[in-house]
């Protein structure tokens, strides 16, 4: 059977040892979350993912959601009763301003929170996902009308949000949409297209669903400069706030996919449904990477949480399976067998599992708390740098959390042999759900294509340089001390590497942007190593400074981090040369062949 | 839709230019492959591929097995009818010896032809492939009684075969196993217990089942000592080889899996039935390695099947999806986007599976041709140095292959972006069906430890200092021909490194045999760059050679095989490095943790 504790004492380390937390109580929302509250908020999220969102993720994978004759999608059996108790827990709210009916906490909670909700129920847990990104988009761009129509009802959970980007011929490419939009008499716009892959598109779980569409205005300009956000509500609203005749939209179909089966993924189909313009015209892709900018930090957060899930099923099962002898003779001599946990190929891909989900989750936090900083701080300056940052690791912790997460969801299962293969085990739903995380929102190509080509250049350079200094301030000031300079000393090389891949990029991609392109993913992938790395010699530095102040309480538990920090630095860390070496290689060879010729 | 095309061309490179097949007509069966002969067949295997298996891989995929209420299963639709024209077109018995009714044809040229055929349709290639593993043991250990009641019905494929090993409790660790075999007066058997996982286990293909059965006779050792092998056949046979009465096996369920849905997986229920001894008492696992080891090979071949038919589907979509615009300038002004082949980061995927997979086509007939060697030729010497290397690359091929196919049907998925997750595309059915050929046949983590706890040593490394040799020598002989240098060059860099870990292996392991296991997975696919690599630059000096002598009508073809070396070179091989520092790392990191600290 399926098993699931969310991993509250790391997520706490993370938050009060390692980021510091209680520092930040200047920031708005942040004084209201003291430690012991934070303990009490995760406490209490823990239980909401063990015990009500859980034990219904196997279950709702093998059931999947239902389209009927009349365009209406259920969801599987004890969905709505669980999206019911998510959102009378105001969970949903957590960090939205008090305002609009949130409770304003940091955000860095609520993403600690959703890696809990995320890993127990990834299906169920996109539909509130999305209406959080769109949330985010009103906030950032709908007047205050549109937000005093939709925010209230859509932060209570009673009302849910989607985002409609992409159509059959055109997803990564938006330049290419053709949905239009027609102005009316009184402001507002008919809107006619196809819109496909729309994650909660359609379902049961609430009143009324509020879509965020990208549409063409009649006679706007070609390509991305063309492109405007509308507000289209499945109901049509009244000015009280009632709900009023069904708009011009409908569910076509529900894709049939490999896996997150009980989320409705729908084919969308606009005739001339009525649509409400969300900031500047033309500008709607601006407005729409406001959603996007969050969607990619909680796809990488999904990357994360299945990876956890994923681990700790696999630790269950290698604690427990009886096979075969340690090769440093019997570890239950009155056994049959040991279990497979005294083998150290078991042991590699245990501890490879466990060294990114640990460094994945201080990621997330920190990226999250750049993005508290960002929205929050006084200081203009301190925003600044916080959004560059944020700006800059998004892509990152999308692409590479993402591409760890299924890949370990892989060889967690890789644990189980045979057993890993049965639906009824678990472990396949993780693989297949995993492997949605690495196309959308961005697949992770284009992940490292926005790293790349993108926000590496940004300002001149501002992110990436600060970022490096911060990792090599770190490295400087801690390098003389004992417990921390092997550590140091590991990080340094991967950020040699990593600098060096930036600087041959300035060197040989400006004339040549193939050059970029080819070694895109590789650099995407070793600047991830290098922030994980950093992250784990922040928790190798929290941890030691634990001991030292002779934390009885929790020893072990930091023994256990210097381990895992060990781990990385020696088995994980050295894959930065070999990434290096492949971008340096450029994009001759690989260009060379006629695409005939594939 | 999807599409397959076998590459014949491909294979024929290998087969003539790469290991000059003709060369070996001295062996038994060579003579009858000429050229013309294999060129010929392969076109009729291509044909049987493309127009008979590959048109109901996707619907046998979604159909799916159906166990009745009796216990009687049913293929999906149209698959008996493929099931005999395979059968009736004398596939089965390509390699098997003339006199029990095969072609005594090359077994390279069997494994060449199965490389279309199971990319063609893997889950329908198993029910034939489980057979061939059983003649193979049959001819190796049967008695002539055996041979003659069971062999020729099974090369005409009227009856089929299965492997019964795993039981609930025990999979790798044999030792534990607990069916039971009571001697009958008449010197049969009464086999008693549950098996599963048995692919093939039960159908409506063949007259009858012939099950080979790991059972422990009453009074036998404890552990893999006390293991015997039996002949289990559904429907007893009679004297004059007509079928008789029910015996005592049924299947009792078949497994709800990830992929090959098709293939029926089965839980066989044995209650007294009627076994037959094969082989000597208790050196059944024994007699069990020579199914094992060619299904091993087969295994292996599934991984380049595989990655093969997922590779050519995402070369399809890259050449027609239009997205976004080439970075180097617009390469399809006309059309509103350029097709997706023109990005860099599409063409590092294309290439690197393109890289393994006519790599892995080159390995797999290498490996074949010593088995081939091993089994034929009529100098001992010869026979046993092909053994050993036969022996030694088997758990090579099998894991690295299908670790390989695996990561690339998930890169060939990635191509199709959202469109790869969607059932009706194909690719799902790729990543799933592949993702069994790293767990089956022994999971890629014990053909690890094989390779390093027991063939690197067999008979004082003999195998392994042979295939070094053989390696370096091939350098050695090309280091200073200048279109052949580079290749050479990169190779000994990768043999090195190989040369390295397995020093150190010697080093560090005897002592301390946790060393070994910890760096095994490793260790696998250090080689398996290292063999790739060989077999790239053995390719690079046949194209290279073809282009001397002039062959204008393969130019492109044998151009393309040299750009396609160069990049496996530059990008994939340098990956040996890492491979060796992490092995040098060694077990203590991994194993300090509790195993309750997980």
């Amino acid at each position: 059977m399926p098993t699931y504790k969310a991993p509250v004492n790391d997520t706490l380390f993370v938050l009060n040892d390692v980021l510091g937390l209680e520092r930040y109580n200047n920031l708005p929302g942040f004084a209201d979350a003291t430690p012991d509250m934070i303990e009490a908020i995760l406490g209490e999220a823990a239980k909401m993912a063990e015990e009500v969102l859980f034990p219904l993720n196997y279950s709702g994978d093998q059931e999947g959601c239902t389209r009927h004759a009349d365009g209406t999608v259920s969801t599987p059996k004890g969905f709505k009763h669980a999206y019911d108790a998510y959102r009378e827990g105001g969970w949903i709210g957590l960090a939205v301003p008090q305002e609009f009916g949130g409770q304003g906490l940091p955000y860095t909670l609520h993403a600690a929170v959703c890696e809990y909700t995320s890993a127990a129920n990834m299906s169920l847990m996109m539909y509130p996902g999305l209406t959080q990104g769109a949330i985010a988009a009103i906030l950032a761009h709908g007047s205050d009308e549109q937000k005093k129509t939709y925010l209230q009802k859509m932060v209570e959970g009673t009302w849910s949000g989607t985002m409609n980007l992409t159509e059959p011929h055109c997803g990564t490419d938006l330049g290419l949409l053709r949905t239009k939009a027609v102005p009316q008499a009184d402001g507002s716009y008919k809107i006619t297209g196809q819109k496909i892959f729309i994650s909660a598109g359609e379902h049961d779980m609430t009143d009324n669903i509020v879509h965020l569409v990208l549409a063409r205005i009649e006679g706007a300009p070609e390509g991305t400069r063309g492109i405007s956000l509308f507000i289209v509500p499945k109901f049509m609203v009244g000015e009280d706030g009632s709900l009023g005749a069904r708009n011009g939209v409908s569910c076509g179909a529900i894709e049939h996919k490999m896996g997150i089966h009980a989320n409705a993924t729908c084919v969308m189909n606009y005739d001339e449904a009525t649509g409400y313009l969300i900031g500047a015209e033309n500008r709607g892709l601006n407005a729409m990477f406001v959603m996007m900018n969050e969607a990619r930090v909680s796809v990488g957060l999904q990357g994360v949480s299945v990876a956890e899930i994923a681990y700790q099923n696999a630790v269950a099962y290698a604690r427990d399976r009886l096979q075969g002898r340690s090769l440093s003779g019997p570890k239950a001599p009155d056994k049959k067998a040991d279990p497979i946990i005294v083998h150290p190929d078991i042991r590699r891909s245990l501890m490879t599992m466990r060294a990114f989900n640990e460094a994945g989750r201080a990621f997330l936090l920190w990226t999250a708390l750049k993005s508290d900083i960002a929205h929050r701080a006084t200081d203009e300056k301190e925003r600044q740098t916080a959004d560059d940052i944020l700006s800059l690791v998004t892509p990152i912790l999308k692409g590479v959390m993402t591409d760890k997460g299924f890949e370990h969801a892989v060889m967690a299962q890789q644990v189980f042999g045979g057993h890993g293969y049965i639906e009824e085990n678990g472990m396949s739903q993780y693989v297949r759900d995993a492997r949605i995380t690495m196309i959308y929102e961005g697949a992770n190509g284009i992940q490292a294509l926005d790293l790349v080509g993108r926000k590496l250049g940004l300002n001149g350079g501002r992110a990436v340089m600060a970022l490096f200094k911060e990792i090599g301030d770190f490295c400087e000031e801690n390098r003389n001390d004992e417990k921390l300079s092997f550590f140091t000393k590991q990080l340094k090389k991967g950020l040699n590497d990593v600098q060096a891949a930036t600087m041959w990029f300035m060197q040989h991609a400006m004339a040549k942007p193939d050059n970029a392109g080819a070694g895109s993913t590789d650099y995407m992938h070793l600047f991830g190593l290098v922030v994980l790395g950093y992250m784990w010699a922040k928790m190798a530095k929290a941890a030691t400074e634990g001991l030292a102040a002779g934390e009885t309480a929790r020893e072990e538990f930091l023994r256990n981090k210097l381990v895992t920090a060990r781990f990385f630095m020696e088995r994980i860390m050295p894959e930065t040369a070999l990434r290096k070496a492949r971008i340096e290689t450029g994009a001759e060879t690989m260009m060379t062949l006629s695409a005939e010729a594939f």
